[in-house]
Formats: C-alpha cells, sequence, structure tokens
C-alpha cells in the first residue's frame, strides 16, 4: 500500500477499506506516513467526507492506536458524558458523582481549556491537591471505590489523536464533522464505555454555531457510538449563554458543590435542569432506568439525600485534592482583584454573544494564550442577570475576577460587546432542543451524509 | 499572514489576493512554509480550483522565484513550443530549427523522460559530447549564433516549480489543471518568450486521456499566456499511436535528421505534417509571418532550402555534440540487440495503446525507473506499421532495440497487449483536433472555469 494511492482515492471521491483506514491512522501514530501526506489525505477528507463505514473504521482504528481502558469484572456498566464545549459548562461536576450514585460507573477522561471554552482538567486543579494526571490503574481503584473518577487523557491513549489533531490545528482540518466525530469518538470508546450521551452545543457560544452542522455531527457521532456498541444519544442544547452563574476554574467548582448541597439559586436552575436531564441520561444507558424520564427521577433523588455530593467529594479526596475546602467554597473564593461591569441603562438582558463571554473568562487568567501556561484559580466571571432578566441602569452586570489588574481591559471591552440589554423581555432559546438517538440518527444522515462542504 | 488563513480560505472555495499566492508560493521555495501546510493548500486548490486571477498569480509568482531569461538586446521575437508529452514526440528537433531559420529566436527549456513518455533532453544526449545544462549566458551565446537552443531547466530557474511539483508527486496532487498550467507556464514565461505554442496531447499515449480535460488545460494555458503578453495558442493533437517511425532516444534524432534532410518516409509524415504546423505556428507567433498558414508555407520553405538543418546542426555543435554522427545516423544506431515484434495475424493496424508502447520502450532502456539513472542511448522501438495500415502474418509489426537481453520479455508483453489487428482498415483519429486562442480561450473557460472536480 502507498500513501499516495490512499490519498488518491479520498480524493477522487473513492471509500477506502479498513485496512486503508488502518494503515493511515498507524501511519500517524507511528509517524511512519510523513505529515505532509497525511495532511494531504486529511484535506481530501475535509471536502470530501467520509462513508459511515470509514467513519467507523477511523474511530476504530485511533481508538485502539494505543492503550484502552479496560474495566472487566468492574460488575457496573460504564457510561460517560462527552461535551462539545461551552462557558460555565460544569455540568460534569454533577452527572459523574449522581450517574455513579445511581449505580453506573464514570470513567470521565477530559480536557483542559480550549479557545473560548472552559477545561474541566483546569477546574478541578484549581482545587488544591488534585490530581488530574492518574495511570488507567489508578484510575481504576478511584472507580471501584468511588463510582466515578475525573481524568487527564494519559500519553498512551489514542496517540494517533494526539498527532492527527496537531496536525489538523496547522493544517486547516479542524472543523470537519468526519474527523471531529472520529477525534472525540475513538477517545471515548478507548475509555471502554456501555454507554454515552453527547452535550453537542449550539448557539452563539458553540464551537458549531450552524445547528444543521450541529445536529449532523450529533448524528454521526451516534451512529458511530452504536456501531461499535456503545449506546449513544445525543442532545443538542443551548449555549446562547453561560450555563449557571459562573464561568472560570474555582468558581465553576464552588457554584457545583453549592447544587449537590441542594442550594438553588435562580441563576443556577438551567445548570441544574440540564445536570439531571443528562444523569437521566446516563443512568438510562447504563441500564439503571427503564426511561431517560426515569433516569431523571432517580437523579434527583441521589442529588436530594446527598448521595452525589459524597461521590463527588470522596472522588476529589481519592485523587489527592483537599475536599475540606469544599465545606465552604465561597471562603476559598480569594482571588487578588474583582471587578463589577456595570449595566449602562435599564431594561432586560436579550442577547448574549457567549463566545466573546467566553473569551472574557479566558482572558482574566481562567484560559491560556499558549499550550502549557499555567491557570488562574480563581480568575472567572459571575453573571447577575440571565438571559430574559431585568436589570437596571449602574447596577452590575456580571462581576470579573483575577489577579492583575492589567486583565479586565480587555474583558471588560468583551463584555461590553457581548451583552445587550432590550426594552422588552425576550424569550431565552430552549435549553435542550433535539435528542438524538439510534432510533433517527440514520434518517438524520440519510438526508444529509452525502453532502460534503463541496456538495451544497 | 498565517499560512492556515490560505489553507482555509481556498479549502472554503474563497479567492486568494495575488500577494497571498506570492506568500505561499515564496514560502515553498524559501521553504519558510512547512510540507504539510503547502500539501493541505494544494489538495484544497486541487479540489477546489482555482479562479483566472488566482491562476495568473500562482503563475506569475512562480515565474520570478528565481532567475528568468533575458533576451533584450536580441533583435528577434522569442518564441517557444511545448508538448504535454507524447510518445515518439520528436517535433522539437524540427520545430525549433525550422523557427530559428525563418528568423524568430528559440529559448527552448526542456525535460527528461517521465513516466510513459520520452525526454527531449535524453534524446539529445544520446548525440556524443551535446550538453545540456547550459548557463543562461551560454545559452545566449547559442541563440545569438545559431537561433535557437535546446537546454536543461537551471537550477534558479522557477526554484518554487521544483518544491511544489516534488511535493505533489508526493501527496496525490499532480493531475490538477490548474497546478499543471501553473508549472508549465511559470517554467515556460521565465524563458521570456513572446510568444509560445503549445502541444496538448490527447488520446490513449496522453497523460490527460479525457479530451474535455485536455481542451479545458490547454484554454487554461491559453487564457494565462496571453494575460502575462505572451501571444499564445494550443493545438489539440492525437497521441493514438507514436508519432513518425521512431520513439526512443537516438532513433528520433535520427528519424528528425532524415527529416531536416528532406529523406521523406510514409510512416515519418504525421511526424513531419505536425513538425510544419506547429513550426508555423511559431513563426505566426514570432510576426514572421501573416498568418499560421504563411508559417507553414515559410516553414516548407527553410526545411527544403537546407537552412533548418543547418541550424540544427551548429546548435549541436555549438552545445558540444558530435554533429558529424548526423551526417550518416544509420551508421551509428548500434544496440547490442534487436529482435522483431511479429504480427500474429493478417490485418490492419486498427487500434494502438499508445501509452503501452511508451511503457515499452521506457522499459527496453530509454527511460528510467527512478530519477537519476542513466538512460540507454540505442534503446528504443521502430514501427513497421502506423494505423489504419496493412500487416500480413508472421511480418514484423516493430522491431526492438536494448543492450540487454533481460529487458525484451516485459516490452514483448506490453506491444502485445498494446497493438490490435482487425479485419477491416480504420480510419485513424484526426492528427490536429481543436486549436485554441485567446479568440476562444475565455469562451472555453466561462463554460467550464468553475467546474473543480467536485461540482460534477
Amino acid at each position: 500500500v502507498h500513501p499516495v494511492d490512499l490519498i488518491r482515492k479520498k480524493r477522487d471521491g473513492g471509500e477506502l477499506s479498513e485496512g486503508e483506514i488502518r494503515f493511515i491512522v498507524a501511519g500517524a501514530a507511528q509517524q511512519s506516513i510523513p505529515e505532509e501526506q497525511l495532511a494531504a489525505w486529511l484535506m481530501a477528507a475535509f471536502l470530501r467526507g467520509l462513508t459511515l463505514k470509514e467513519e467507523a473504521a477511523l474511530t476504530a482504528a485511533m481508538r485502539y492506536s494505543g492503550e484502552v481502558f479496560d474495566h472487566a469484572g468492574l460488575g457496573r456498566a460504564t457510561v460517560d458524558k462527552h461535551s462539545t464545549g461551552g462557558v460555565g459548562d460544569k455540568t460534569s461536576f454533577l452527572v459523574a458523582p449522581i450517574a455513579a450514585a445511581a449505580g453506573v460507573a464514570v470513567p470521565m477522561i477530559s480536557g483542559r481549556a480550549l479557545g473560548h471554552t472552559g477545561g474541566t482538567l483546569d477546574k478541578l486543579e484549581s482545587i488544591p491537591g488534585y490530581r488530574t494526571q492518574l495511570s488507567l490503574t489508578e484510575a481504576r481503584r478511584v472507580i471501584e471505590t468511588c463510582g466515578a473518577t475525573i481524568i487527564g487523557q494519559t500519553k498512551n491513549l489514542v496517540p494517533a489523536d494526539r498527532v492527527l489533531y496537531d496536525l489538523r490545528d496547522r493544517t486547516g482540518t479542524v472543523e470537519s464533522p468526519w474527523l471531529i466525530c472520529a477525534s472525540i469518538m475513538s477517545k471515548k470508546l478507548a475509555a471502554g464505555l456501555n454507554g454515552l450521551v453527547l452535550d453537542v452545543k449550539t448557539g452563539s457560544g458553540a464551537f458549531l454555531k450552524d445547528p444543521a452542522a450541529s445536529q449532523f455531527l450529533a448524528a454521526l457521532m451516534v451512529e458511530t457510538g452504536e456501531s461499535s456498541g456503545t449506546r449513544t444519544a445525543a442532545l443538542l442544547t443551548s449555549m446562547d449563554q453561560p450555563l449557571g452563574r459562573f464561568a472560570g476554574n474555582w468558581v465553576e467548582i464552588w457554584e457545583s458543590v453549592e447544587l449537590l448541597r441542594n442550594r438553588r439559586d435562580p441563576l443556577s436552575e438551567d445548570l441544574r435542569e440540564l445536570s439531571l436531564v443528562l444523569a437521566g441520561w446516563m443512568i438510562f444507558l447504563g441500564q439503571k432506568a427503564a426511561s431517560p424520564e426515569d433516569g431523571r427521577t432517580i437523579a434527583e433523588a441521589v442529588l436530594a439525600d446527598g448521595s452525589a455530593l459524597d461521590v463527588f467529594l470522596r472522588m476529589v479526596e481519592a485523587q489527592g485534592g483537599n475536599a475540606r475546602l469544599l465545606d465552604d467554597p465561597a471562603r476559598f473564593h480569594t482571588p487578588k482583584l474583582r471587578r463589577e461591569f456595570v449595566a449602562d441603562r435599564s431594561g432586560y438582558l436579550n442577547h448574549v454573544e457567549c463566545e466573546k463571554v467566553g473569551w472574557a473568562v479566558q482572558r482574566l487568567g481562567a484560559g491560556r494564550e499558549q499550550a502549557g501556561e499555567p491557570v488562574a484559580a480563581h480568575a472567572g466571571v459571575q453573571l447577575h442577570v440571565k438571559l430574559g432578566g431585568r436589570i437596571e441602569a449602574g447596577k452590575p452586570l456580571c462581576t470579573m475576577f483575577t489577579d492583575d489588574e492589567a486583565r479586565f481591559a480587555e474583558p471588560e471591552q468583551l463584555l461590553s460587546a457581548a451583552l445587550t440589554i432590550g426594552d422588552e423581555p425576550e424569550p431565552a432559546p430552549p435549553l435542550i432542543g433535539d435528542i438524538i438517538t439510534r432510533e433517527n440518527s440514520a434518517h438524520l444522515l440519510r438526508n444529509q451524509f452525502h453532502q460534503s462542504p463541496l456538495r451544497p
């Protein structure tokens, strides 16, 4: 097999065999195919698209390019949730302990802040001592004792994705539903899941802003998960404003713990609702409930009785974190500086350019300019009003937290451009839109699958 | 400017500015853009196509990426002919001296054997002593004294093409009309031409076998040449059988010299006819004739009176070749081995898979398996019958020449598969088909230009 023949085949719209796809992925992982040939193949795949057979083969080849998480003998179904990335999206800290408390195991492998979106690992590391870099053996022990673990990708898990993702970033081949699907699903499936619920964000804070593109990606991921034996569902959810009332690192842990303690706040209701629905799906896919609705009822119960909180605190301790700080998170919220962003007129918060809010949060220090940089544990934004809410001129719309005075200027401008106050209240978009399962994914793909970017 | 932004722009079907195209070409020539990014851009350009503005900018940026041939003060118009590559295609040895004898200067920069097609430089180097690697200063002197020179590409002429062509070969981005056009035209325009006639091959021995693709490429090259101030015409010509009666290295020099001496042979008539037509166009584009037809009349005259032969012999000597051998080329035809390929039935030669004949010639030793290998001066094939001709069972269809007994087996099989004898004579396709000039090129492109491979 010559790489150039596989490039030409995809370039001309042909379908590669499983063996041919494996050859490419092995060549990427072992660096035996030069980057310029991988780049040409990626661009051909970007513009021609992949068939479902190719998508499944690509995902499987990447999944098995390194070590995989094996849960044999665990005695519980393993389920995870994956979000395509948002602002203030902290549902992981709720759904993992809720699902674990309901009896499913949650081996959650998470990522870092990327672009305008926050990183689950960065948020967890704001808990002093919390270790995200566990070996799979260590992670297995945490699951056995707590039912859930949230860790970072290990070095040997899906090494092909590391190579390909880095290359895609340099070659303008990131925004392909086929390549995104294979990247996400190979990592999730390598975690050895019986079930997976995907939270596919739409709206002004999502990476994919076009709802049709989100729906297509969701259906592709469901089909790919199901075809490899993992029960998979995808929820299209609104990222038209930050989720909950905080976006940042420690502040998101804080807000999550408040909800785990059943302390409710009107501004956190969307976060609570989405977490219960997602956890309900996890419990259902883990076969601990007859339906997602039943799963949600169970989720509410384990939230109400404190068992989800208990799982979370034990998981934090098992991973080396100082769980005592979670007794009173507000006290540990010690940013050096805080500044209010004040409404310049009275009215209703009618539109949020959510991506701009995300950039404001990252520029306050919660994210990175360059890979490998440290992030500020206490940087972030607190919202005092959500979409449709009333605000008076001169009152704070939100509060910014950072450790460095110079970091206020840009976020202030971003927030100013991001938040629109109108005269009349407008309804916020629905929190949860389409739900895609294997019942409707094939139909959605039949309608759209052969529409590569070049065939409008 | 970031390379990844230019990749994304082309990927999404946008039009790059002249400056952006220059940035890419400079990045290739200076190796400041990594190969994986160039490869992704090339594949995007392959699948999206280029606009005429982009094509002109790409060609110009490549043309000026190194030294250019300057003919200031020469006092004659400079004209060249370029063929897209064929089997037995030796018109260069006729049209260059004919046009020079008619008063135009011919600074011809040629190439080597590629795939199944022969190389003008390899053929010339079968003349002992002939030097193809001249500096532009040396080449200028040959033009001044003889009116024509046939040399190889210098190291500093269009260095961007060297990088891009090599990369295209490795990344499956060769067969793009837009990239082929820029590669050919940048080199031809760097030679400083007032006029250029393109011999675009069609049929079973051409690289582009689809006549529509050949026509599109021809129109693209005409438009690109004209837009940069070089009068350009393209002739679509038949490569449905080898041109003339010989294909190889020395044997092609031999056949050319025979024609330059006005020794005609029925099997060489197609070669003579095409050479006169092409030379007529060169003389016309060099403004030494009022029309291509007048040009052809002049071409016949300088062929008949021996002045074209005189130019050729002087050019060979000026470039170090032993012109005495051309007094009697048949005597110097000294392959170690020759073998006849015999007809297994009587009838008419009705079809030639011309590419297979080309491969047979190359495998006899006239071409290379690997770049840089030496070629055999006397290897080749002599045809004893052409399309439509009568052949008797047991009589030779052709004769093979080589220096190595082991080299006969594969060519014999190739010829057997290539030559079809039928019961009734069938007419050969016309030697010369469409002629494309600036009168009709824009119209042809308007019809086809935006049809990238992905928009059928």
